[in-house]
């Protein structure tokens, strides 16, 4: 029996001959607690088509396939959805606007990482990376199923999403070199893919990854194009672009645990038009059963993030010096929910992306954060053996992910989802969770005016040090206070329960929180 | 004989009755070197009448007076003027559209801090205060006449500038009261002055502390006008406000060592017009005979820079969590000197603009100054005794002095005024100094595009800290080049001479720099 959120999966046995991934146009129409979903199917080789469906109801599905071949056209059949597995909860949706939820309602907070190009690696780094993420505090990585040709990142992926490869002679060395190992790319001539045949066996892996992801609790957002790129798969043009997004979400649309990212840096694609990325959007959309998230990411420039497919803002800070601050105002903008996924990594390297202090990279989470959003992780140091997480996978050395953990925990442990106090203060994040008291008063440190207080309310000093505050709790309520270093973990009761205007010690140092839960 | 840039003082025996500020209209014309000039006089009390007039060129100086009382019309002489006395240079003055310099051309830094009310407290913390600004790194400090009504300052000044004080069977504390312990201050009503009589001893204490100043190298940034107020001064209406800059102009212009702020947060007098700043102005243009520097300074919206008689911009930034980095934005919007006069202060207060750490602090020096800007400096560490830099001086006893006395070094061993690169880089500032170069290439870290080489080029990488970076310098000049660590305040020089592409080590902590100086 099929779990609800698993996969279910139809092996048609059809021809082999000509090119079964052009020629052959199959698809299933699936019905089901009443609703009705038509996927693509997809061919895996060897004369082998498939078609796969995730149901999100118990009870009896039937489903009906339609080809342009004869012995692949009308085969139906049905089969019994049962209860989700322990631990699945369905592909993650938005939840109260600006929000994750998984389909069955469960609450998703998502603590994001980056590890571009972990699945091209060899299979032994890509095992140290499962197991590093099994240990880690994430359930979002950004990947793509694309090798990444950049800066650190010049090795050749063990395998390759289409047929094809080095051409005869050719050495990867030579290809790196005629791609440029700047930042500079350029497709190779070293290489020659035939964009119209995926190659399954390619596939099969990735999935393989894909499902020890949602083992470990992980989204993969999939970023579906990339710039870096000296294969030429950013420069298929639009018609196999097309082709390849249909395989693509036929393929693995039925698992969970994805997300969809049209692009990593969008805007980096110079040969590409708005009218291309509306094109890929729409097929994914049209292929999508599922219809799990989908978002855009930009370099220099935002994508129109209210389209209408966009589910989320997917951003990467454009300004060096101004961004995790400017969450609260991008939700409004967008009224979506906003990921903030590229804000620099903690590490070393000498590009001004790759070289934050944990201290940093945890203070923009906290952040974004405190101010209603999601932030992703990433980590560069530079190594001996070039294995930056950030593209390759691999180990976690930084130590930022531990206060990651931390943060994440006290985010789980509000009573809802966490917004920004309206209106912000100027020097201090709030953030708000749980039900919301009108009360008289404010508790801005010593300011007018009347804003609403919280069950749940976090404020977050990021740089600043202050040796105390003065909160003005409401008349009517009363607090529990924990000083929170978010640096170094702890969490420490101040005694008693509070209202009115109250003066919290604090340490003097940087990164400090303050949180306040009423009884 | 009268140095240059020296006083010459006129004392005359005048009227005692009436009300010898209001009804004396004391002016005089001073003409030497081809030029002539118009000076208020102004009263000093006990029937003296005063003028004051600084010579800015050696020779004979003739002065008559003209007055609305007999006795003190058309009395004429002349002086001598001679050498500038040692280490006089004269007013500062605006040099190379966004930098200063002295009368005589000397180049002036400014390395500012600020204690607004210094002078407003009593003679022994006076003491203490010039003590501990001798054996500081500033050469400017914002400061007001008046005494400030605040968080942390509540006490009353020993001396007031108008005659007047508590009325009878009043007293401070019951004044403090009135008026407001936190932000929003009031004027109290247990005051009476008579705002047409300005206190002279007050105007003699004060000007003694100029000279002071003036005698360890210090520009004093004179406050006309705040808002902290529960005396009155900032209430007094436009004409007594007019009447009070002529007597202060006469009084104080001709001190070398000033600079006028027509205010400290102009837009928090709620009851001003633009009106009143602009005559407020122009009644300091019109009496200033040394055409001192002339500025306004914001709290929470830019006064118009581009205004005629604004000399450079008085920033406080806006935005929390962006400032500095704007410094090359606001020089080139306003085309004018930019001073970034509050950017927070070191310390451990509650208010966020008073909490900074002291690494803060410095970076924000090195941001604004490697942008071609300038940057001031605060302290407001919790003390028990109230004794807060920021307001009252005192003693300093923070960390952000002596990096910023390490940092005013550099810029001073600079082989000019030092400018931002164009275009910026998009993660690290440089100041750009002396002679430029236009060679071939970008010195941009793997960037594209030309911008020229300076003699002088100096990268601060502000929050980021690299293990290495690559500059392309010119293929056709050798470069010194010294690692710099801000904080620690240590400069190591790379072995050798550099010509193109160059790998400089970095030791991947924050607050570094990299100096090239061209052979």
């Amino acid at each position: 029996m099929t779990p609800k959120y698993g996969i279910f999966e139809l092996a048609l046995p059809g021809p082999k001959e000509g090119n079964p991934f052009l020629e052959v146009d199959l698809t299933a129409r699936f019905s089901g607690d009443g609703r009705e979903f038509k996927v693509s199917g997809f061919y895996d080789g060897e004369g082998v088509y498939k078609v796969r469906f995730s149901p999100e109801a118990e009870g009896e599905w039937r489903y009906v396939t339609a080809c342009n071949v004869p012995e692949l056209d009308g085969i139906s059949g049905s089969f019994a959805c049962g209860a989700a597995e322990e631990g699945s909860h369905g592909p993650v949706q938005v939840a109260e606007r600006f929000h994750f939820a998984h389909a069955d309602g469960t609450r998703f907070i998502p603590v994001g990482t980056t590890a571009y190009a972990w699945t091209s690696q060899d299979d032994e780094t890509c095992e140290m990376t499962i197991d590093t993420l099994s240990k880690a505090p994430f359930n979002k990585i950004r990947m793509s199923p694309f090798p990444k040709h950049y800066l650190y990142n010049h090795n050749e992926p063990p395998c390759y999403p289409f047929e094809g490869g080095l051409r005869p002679g050719m050495t990867a060395e030579a290809a790196v070199e005629q791609a440029g190992a700047d930042f500079a790319s350029s497709v190779s001539p070293a290489y020659e893919f035939d964009f119209d045949r995926p190659n399954p066996a390619f596939w099969r892996r990735f999935e393989g990854y894909l499902e020890r992801l949602g083992k470990i609790g992980i989204q993969a957002d999939l970023i579906l194009f990339h710039p870096y790129d000296r294969w030429g798969f950013s420069q298929m043009g639009r018609e196999r672009s097309l082709n390849y997004l249909r395989y693509v979400v036929a393929r693995l649309g039925a698992y969970s645990n994805i997300w969809w990212s049209m692009a990593n840096e969008y805007d980096l694609f110079f040969t590409w038009t708005e009218e291309d990325w509306e094109a890929c959007a729409a097929q994914v959309v049209k292929w999508d059963a599922a219809n799990h998230l989908r978002s855009i990411h930009n370099c220099l420039k935002f994508y129109d993030h209210s389209r209408p497919w966009i589910t989320h803002c997917s951003i990467q800070r454009i300004a060096y010096h101004s961004h995790a601050e400017l969450t609260a105002q991008w939700r409004e903008q967008y009224g979506k929910p906003v990921a903030v996924d590229e804000i620099c990594y903690e590490g070393d390297i000498d590009c001004g992306w790759g070289n934050i202090t944990a201290e940093e990279m945890v203070k923009r989470f906290w952040d974004v954060m405190t101010r209603g959003g999601y932030c992703t992780h990433g980590e560069t140091y530079l190594r001996d053996d070039d294995l930056l997480w950030w593209a390759k996978g691999g180990e976690l050395t930084g130590e930022s992910p531990a206060r990651i953990a931390f943060l994440r925990q006290i985010m789980e442990e509000a009573p809802g989802f966490v917004d920004p106090k309206e209106p912000p203060e100027w020097d201090v994040s709030w953030g708000y969770a749980g039900e919301r008291f009108e009360e008289e008063g404010n508790i801005a440190f010593r300011g007018r005016g009347q804003v609403p207080y919280a069950q749940w309310m976090l404020c977050y000093f990021s740089f600043a040090r202050p040796s105390f505050r003065i909160f003005n709790l409401p008349q009517g309520r009363k607090y529990r206070i924990d000083v929170i270093d978010t640096w170094n973990m702890t969490v420490t009761p101040v005694e008693g329960l509070h209202s009115g205007r109250t003066r919290v010690e604090l340490p003097a140092r940087p990164y400090m929180a303050v949180r306040f839960v009423a009884e």
